[in-house]
C-alpha cells in the first residue's frame, strides 16, 4: 500500500468550487427541431422575421364592413348593407367591400379589401330580398374593431425571446407562431463517466460474489445526475484490472467530453493511471478537499486532442459520498455550462427532529432523511419537514434512498438543536420527502401493505430498534413482532399474526422435529439478529426449554451450532438453507413455502403497527390505519398468516 | 353559420373535472432499460433478489484477522500476527486466516475464510523478519469490525422500492446495486393531437398570408405540455379542408391513443366531423363549460377498435385559452395516468400589484404576469412575487410569454385588492418569473441590452404607454424615446441617441428630400402609432412645419397619404417600404441601412431608461444600470447610434 497517495494538505471547499468554476465545460450551441426543444435553453436571441399575423385578420365571426358605413346604427335604427360574398379562414378573399356592401367573414379570415372592421354576427340580422341578401346592422363599429392587423401580435423585427430562455410549452408556442421549426440552443455538456473499480460489474451482467464483485452503482447514479443537470452522460466501458486499457479509455474520454468523472477507485493501480493521464495531458488543480465526505476529491484539467480542453473530477467511492460531492460541487458547473439554473426545488428548508452533536473540524455534508409532517401536526406552527440524520455508513447503497439530501454542517458547528432550521440540498430536484416514516420488523405482509400508501418510507431496523426509535420521537409508526421487553407509549393501529418456526430443506432430509433438536443434534443453523421479532420468539421458546431442563438459556445456545450466526432479513435464513449453507434457518412458513423449503412450526406471533401518540391524527397515519382495515386481502394470500 | 352549435346549458367546471376524471387514460406498464428510467414511475414493487453485498466485504484497507487474536492489543502492547497473503477487491481469496495469522485486504475485498474483522492499516506496523513479514496490531477489534456482512446493505427478499416511486438518480443507484438493467415502469399515456383549422400550417412550412394562413401554435404548445405532464404526444398530420381525411385521422387517433385532443376549430365543418365521430364511436359527456376561457370545451369518450376506450377533449382555439384549459383540466388527468404528481413548482403564491375589478358571473382563469421583486424591495415584508393581469386579447400568441400563468377568479368575486394574495397556476412547472419588468419604446439597441440581463421581460408598448404604466406602479423601468407630454417621477438610469427620419426604397427613386414633401407630393407613407417615440418626434417636426406655414398640424397631416396608416414596431414601416407597399416609412437609420433602404435623416432623438423610484435599489435594476454603462459597445455597432 506504500504507493497509495496521501492527502496531507487539504484544500478548502471554496477552493474546490473555484477550481471547478475555472474549468470551461461549455459546449458549442446546436440546432434542434422544435419538437425536441422543450427544456432546452435558447443560445441566442430570437427576433420575429415576419409579422404575426401576416395579414389583417378577422377576430370574430360576423361581417366585414367599412366602419364608416355603420356610423349611426343602433338597435332602433339598423343600417342595412348588401351582402356581396363570404371569406372563410384559409381562403384568399375574392371580394372587395365597396361602400354600401359587406362580406361574411369567419374568425381567422383575411379581411377583404375595402373593409376595415368586423361586426359580430350576434348584432346583425339577415334580410332576404328578391334576388339578393342584405344584412341589417344593429350596432356601429369603429375602424379596426374586431380586426387584428398584420403584426399586431408580433411585428417583424421585434424581440421575441432572449438568449438563456428556458423553453417551456409557451415558448415553444411562440416559436411556432414565428414559423420556427429549428431552434438554436445551448449544447448539453458531454460528461464522460469512467468506471475504475476492478470489482465493478455493470447491472444486468452476471455477478461472481466469490471474487467480491459488486454492481457498479456510481456510474449509473452519476449518469442519471448528469442528465438531470442538463449534461449528456457517456458511460465508457469498464476496463476491469486491465490498466493499459483503462488508460486508453481515459484518454479517449478526455478527447470526447467536456468533463470526465470517475469515482474513487479502491485500486491503487487505477489511481496511478488517473494521475499519469492528468500529469501527461494537463494539470492537477487540486487534490484532497477538507470536506466530509469527499476528502479524496481530485480536480484537474486535460488537454484535448482537438486543441480544446476537458475537465476531470474524481469523486469519492461510496455511493452517497459520490452523489453528495457530485451534487454539491459538480452539478453547479454542469448546470452553468448547460445554461440551466438550479431548480427552486433543489433545496428545502427543514427543522431538526432531534439534537445532533458534531466534532468534525471540517465542513461536513450530513446525509439526512426528511419527513413531510404537514402543518402543525406535531403541535408546532411550522410546515417545514422534519430532518433527521441517516448514518448507515456511507458504503451502504440503501442510504441513497433512506436519505433525501444533505445538510452542510460548518466546521465550527458543534451542536444542532432539535427544532433548529436547516437547509437541505436534495439529492435531486425531483426528490419528494416521504409522507410517512415507519420503522421496525420486516414482514412480507407489511411489504404489500406499504404498496397501498403514497410515498411511505420504511426502515426495517427490527422490532426492538423500531420501538426505541418510536420512543425517541422521529418516526410516525413502529411495526413490532413477537414479545417485547420495552414499553413505549403508542397507539395500536392493528396488525396480523404470522406462523414462525424452523425452515429446513425441502422434504426435511434431517427429519428435524422441533426446537430441542437444535440443541441436542449436530445441526448447523442460521439465526436472526436480536433486534428481530423472530429472534425474540425463538429466545422465548428457548427460555421455556431451559426452564424445563432447569439450565440457563446460555447453556442451551452454547450447544447450538450457528446460534450467533445472524442474518438481517426474513428471507435471508431461508435462502441460506436453500443454498445448502445451513441445515436449519429461523423463518416464516410463508417464506419456507414460497422458496420451496420444508417447515417445522414453532408458533404464531402477532405483528402490530403502533403509532406515536402525537402523530396518530396525521393524514398519512390515518391512511395507514385505513389500509390496515383491508389487511385480510393481503394475509389471506400468505401461508401461515391470519388476521 | 346556421349549423354552428350553440352552448346554452353550460356545465359547471367541477362537472368538467369529474367528466375528465371518469375517463381512463392509464396506459399499460412497460419495461425500460435502466439508463432510460430516470423520471419514470415504478409500476410495481421492486424487492431485492440477492444479498447486497453478496459476500462479507472488507470496508477498510487493512488486515483481516480473527478478532479474538487481537484481544488485549493496544499502543503499549501490540499483538503481532504472521502475514500470510493479500486479498484485493475483485479477486477470489486464496488464503485462509488461521489463528495467529492475518491477511492484507483492500476496501471491497472478500473477507478470507477464518477472518471475522479488519484492523485498519493506520493502527498497524509492518515488522520484517528473516524470511517472513509479521504485522504488529496496536488495537483490538471485535468480530464484525470494518466488515460489511453479506446482505447488510440490502438482504435478499427485502422491499427495495415501492410502486409509484419516481426514479431519480438515487433510485437508479439502488436499482443498479440490485443488478437491475430493466425496470417495470408506468407507461406514458399516448395523447393524439389533431389539428383542425383550415388555415393552419406547421412551423417550418411555407406560409401564404394572402390565404390567411397562420402557423399552428396550439398543436406544438399542447404537444410540449403533454410531454411535460408525462404523456407521449403524437401529432397527427393536418388534413386542411379535406373533411373526409380529417374524419379518417380522428378515427385513427382514437384507435391509437389514450386521449385525443383538438383545439377549437374556426370551421363549422370541422366541428361537425368531430361531433360525428364522437356520436358514432362513443359518447359526448359534456359540451360547454361555464368558465372563461373555455366555454366551448367538449369532453367525450371514444370506443377503440381494440375494445379499449379513448378519451376526447376539445380545447378552445386561442393559444392562451387552449393552454389554460389544457393546464387546468387536462394536465391533472395525464399526470394521474402517468403516475406523476403535480410538481411543487406548478403553483406560486403572489400578491396583486394593483386592484382589479370583475363582473364575469362565471369562473374565470385570468392570465397574469409575475414579477419576482425580492423580499421587501417595495417596502413590504413579503417575498411573494407581484401579480398583474395580462389582457392583450387571448388571440395573441405573445400573451403566451407575457403571462406566466393564470389566477382562478371565482364567479362571485367582484374585486381583487392591491396586495391581495392570489395563487397562480403557472403555465409550466419550469416557468420562472422574470426578475425585471420593463415597458416602453422598442429599439434595436435595447433588444441587445436586454440580452445581457437575466430573465428580463420587456413589453414594447411604446414610450407614452410605458410612462403611463410606470406611473401606475407595476413595471420597474420605462424606456422613453423622443419628446414626452407627461411627467412621471422616475430615476434616470442613462440612455443613448438614435437617428430617425424617412425610410425610402434603395437609391431613393422618388428623390424624397425632406418632411415637407410628404405633404406637398403624392407619396404613400406608413407611420407609427401615436404611442411610439418615433411618431412623437415626427409630430413635433410637423408642428414646426405647421408653424412655419401658419396652419394647423391637422391641415398638414390631412394632406399626407397614409399618415393614419400606423404599424406597431420599428422595423414594420421599413419592411412595408421593402415590400413596395409604401413609398416612405417612418424609421431609424439603423433599420434602413440593415434592410438595404435609403434614408432621409430628420433628426436625433434620445432614448432614456427610467426606473420607478421605489425600485431603483433592486438588484435587477442595478444590473440594468451596470449594463447601461457598457451601452457604447452596443451603440457603436448600430448605424446612427451614439451615446
Amino acid at each position: 500500500m506504500s504507493d497509495r497517495k496521501e492527502f496531507r494538505d487539504l484544500a478548502e471547499p471554496a477552493a474546490a468550487r473555484d477550481a471547478i468554476a475555472s474549468l470551461d465545460l461549455t459546449p458549442d450551441p446546436e440546432s434542434v427541431p422544435l419538437d425536441e426543444a422543450r427544456g432546452r435553453v435558447l443560445a441566442e436571441r430570437v427576433d420575429a422575421e415576419t409579422d404575426v399575423p401576416g395579414f389583417d385578420r378577422a377576430s370574430m365571426d360576423g361581417y366585414a364592413v367599412r366602419a364608416r358605413d355603420t356610423f349611426g346604427a343602433d338597435e332602433a335604427n339598423p343600417v342595412t348593407l348588401d351582402l356581396i360574398g363570404a371569406v372563410h379562414a384559409g381562403v384568399e378573399p375574392d371580394v372587395t367591400v365597396e361602400p354600401g356592401t359587406c362580406a361574411e367573414v369567419s374568425t381567422g379570415a383575411v379581411m377583404p379589401d375595402g373593409a376595415d372592421a368586423v361586426v359580430m354576427v350576434e348584432r346583425t340580422d339577415t334580410v332576404e330580398e328578391t334576388g339578393a341578401t342584405r344584412i341589417a346592422f344593429r350596432t356601429a363599429v369603429a375602424p379596426g374593431d374586431h380586426v387584428m392587423v398584420a403584426g399586431a401580435d408580433i411585428a417583424a423585427g421585434a424581440r421575441a425571446l432572449g438568449p438563456g430562455t428556458r423553453l417551456t410549452p409557451r415558448e415553444i408556442g411562440l416559436l411556432s407562431a414565428l414559423g420556427r421549426d429549428e431552434v438554436p440552443v445551448r449544447g448539453h455538456p458531454t460528461v464522460g463517466i469512467v468506471s475504475t473499480g476492478d470489482e465493478l460489474v455493470r447491472p444486468g451482467e452476471e455477478l461472481n460474489p466469490d471474487r467480491g464483485e459488486i454492481y457498479d452503482v456510481n456510474s449509473t447514479t452519476i449518469a442519471a445526475g448528469v442528465a438531470e443537470a442538463g449534461g449528456e452522460p457517456v458511460l465508457y466501458p469498464h476496463a476491469g484490472d486491465d490498466y493499459a486499457e483503462m488508460e486508453r479509455i481515459l484518454r479517449e474520454a478526455a478527447d470526447e467530453c467536456d468533463l470526465v468523472l470517475s469515482s474513487g477507485s479502491t485500486s491503487a493501480s487505477a489511481v496511478d493511471v488517473i494521475y499519469r493521464v492528468i500529469e501527461e495531458r494537463g494539470e492537477l488543480l487540486l487534490h484532497g478537499v477538507a470536506v466530509k465526505p469527499g476528502k479524496p476529491m481530485l480536480i484537474g484539467r486535460l488537454d484535448r486532442g482537438d486543441g480544446g480542453e476537458s475537465a476531470y473530477v474524481g469523486l469519492p467511492g461510496y455511493p452517497v459520498s459520490a452523489l453528495t460531492i457530485f451534487r454539491t460541487f459538480v452539478t453547479p458547473a454542469i448546470r452553468e455550462a448547460a445554461g440551466l439554473p438550479e431548480p427552486r426545488t433543489a433545496t428545502v428548508e427543514g427543522r431538526m427532529a432531534a439534537g445532533e452533536r458534531y466534532a468534525e473540524g471540517r465542513l461536513r455534508y450530513m446525509p439526512v432523511g426528511l419527513l413531510d409532517i404537514g402543518t402543525g401536526a406535531d403541535g408546532s406552527d411550522s410546515d417545514r419537514p422534519l430532518v433527521y440524520p441517516v448514518d448507515k455508513g456511507s458504503g451502504a447503497t440503501t442510504s441513497l434512498v433512506e436519505a433525501d439530501g444533505v445538510v452542510a454542517v460548518d466546521p465550527d458547528m458543534e451542536y444542532l438543536d432539535a427544532g433548529e432550521s436547516v437547509s437541505v440540498q436534495l439529492f435531486s430536484p425531483d426528490v419528494r420527502p416521504p409522507t410517512l416514516l415507519g420503522v421496525g420488523e420486516d414482514d412480507p405482509a407489511l411489504n404489500r401493505l406499504l404498496d397501498r400508501l403514497e410515498r411511505p418510507r420504511y426502515l426495517p431496523v427490527g422490532s426492538r430498534e423500531g420501538l426505541r426509535r418510536l420512543r425517541d420521537g422521529v418516526p410516525d409508526v413502529a411495526v413490532v413482532a413477537g414479545p417485547t421487553d420495552r414499553e413505549v407509549d403508542s397507539v395500536d393501529l392493528g396488525g396480523w399474526s404470522r406462523e414462525w418456526g424452523l425452515v429446513v430443506p425441502d422434504g426435511n432430509p434431517d427429519g428435524v422435529g422441533g426446537l430441542a433438536e437444535l440443541v441436542d443434534r449436530d445441526l448447523r443453523i442460521v439465526n436472526r439478529s436480536s433486534d428481530s421479532g423472530l429472534r425474540r420468539s425463538l429466545d422465548a421458546s428457548l427460555d421455556e426449554l431451559a426452564a424445563e431442563r432447569d439450565v440457563s438459556r446460555r447453556a442451551l445456545t452454547d450447544g447450538i451450532d450457528g446460534y450467533d450466526r445472524t442474518v438481517r432479513a426474513f428471507e435471508s435464513p431461508v435462502r441460506t438453507v436453500v443454498r445448502g449453507d445451513a441445515d436449519v434457518g429461523l423463518g416464516l412458513r410463508e417464506t419456507a413455502e414460497r422458496l420451496g423449503c420444508g417447515f417445522v412450526p414453532l408458533g404464531d406471533q402477532t405483528v402490530t403497527v403502533r403509532a406515536a401518540p402525537d402523530r396518530a391524527d396525521r393524514d398519512a397515519v390515518a391512511a395507514l390505519d385505513t389500509a390496515l382495515d383491508g389487511i385480510d386481502a393481503i394475509t389471506s394470500g400468505l401461508a401461515g398468516y391470519s388476521m
